[in-house]
């Protein structure tokens, strides 16, 4: 049988957000990969303003938790809604949509994801300024 | 297709950790619930000092993500292991185990698992003084 294990805070690095999928400056920290038969992984993700992610789904959705600041997240078709510290999001399977921060303000969120078929995310094109413009 | 939905800080009810699974001062706030097909559950659970779990196993694992204050953990048959705010705990499917502040400090974490079948844990005996007592 598998034991416990502990990763510590310090034993993570903090690694830039690949331009292809993100716009602005952000961080990524791994918190933990999927485990067969667990499916879930976890990363914290810190945007800098007027950084956010590219249009994007989850095969089997995922669970934003805002840790710091105020930032926005769409659904494709949706307005643009803010998102506040302790604030819980859920992004149903197959929804397209992105997050990030707002123009002015950071933006700290655990971002959950279950794995389907070792796959958590279908990346699409980037969030334009004129969608990223908050009406 | 279902919508993104957001639930706002301060629209969850903090609840008393049931007698029958916890010793001591517990409160626990469920953060989300799992829907079909995600399986994923989170509740945020803050212990007083002294208060634990009662010994439980859970059928897909657990992870832990202590953001607040120094707790321990344990597994059965192994040491009382200290955790911190930042640590990343990994309990794999089917180990016995428990987890709380320490004697003299609180101790908050999230808490995710995920169902199989419909649960996400199960419980057993409590922790007693003599196990609780670190070595």
């Amino acid at each position: 049988m598998q034991n416990i294990t502990i990763a510590r805070n310090g034993s993570r690095p903090s690694n830039e957000g690949p331009a292809e999928y993100f716009t602005g400056s952000v961080r990524v920290e791994m918190l933990f990969s999927a485990a067969d038969p667990s499916r879930i992984a976890g990363a914290r993700v810190a945007f800098e303003p007027g950084a956010r992610t590219a249009w994007h789904t989850h095969p089997l959705g995922q669970t934003l938790l805002v840790t710091e600041g105020t930032g926005w997240v769409q659904e494709w078709g949706g307005p643009v809604e803010e998102m506040r510290v302790g604030d819980v999001i859920r992004i149903p399977p197959g929804v397209k949509h992105w997050h990030g921060a707002t123009a002015t303000t950071r933006m700290t969120h655990l971002a959950l994801q279950e794995q389907l078929e070792g796959k958590a995310v279908d990346w699409m094109e980037k969030v334009s300024e004129d969608q990223y413009k908050r009406p």
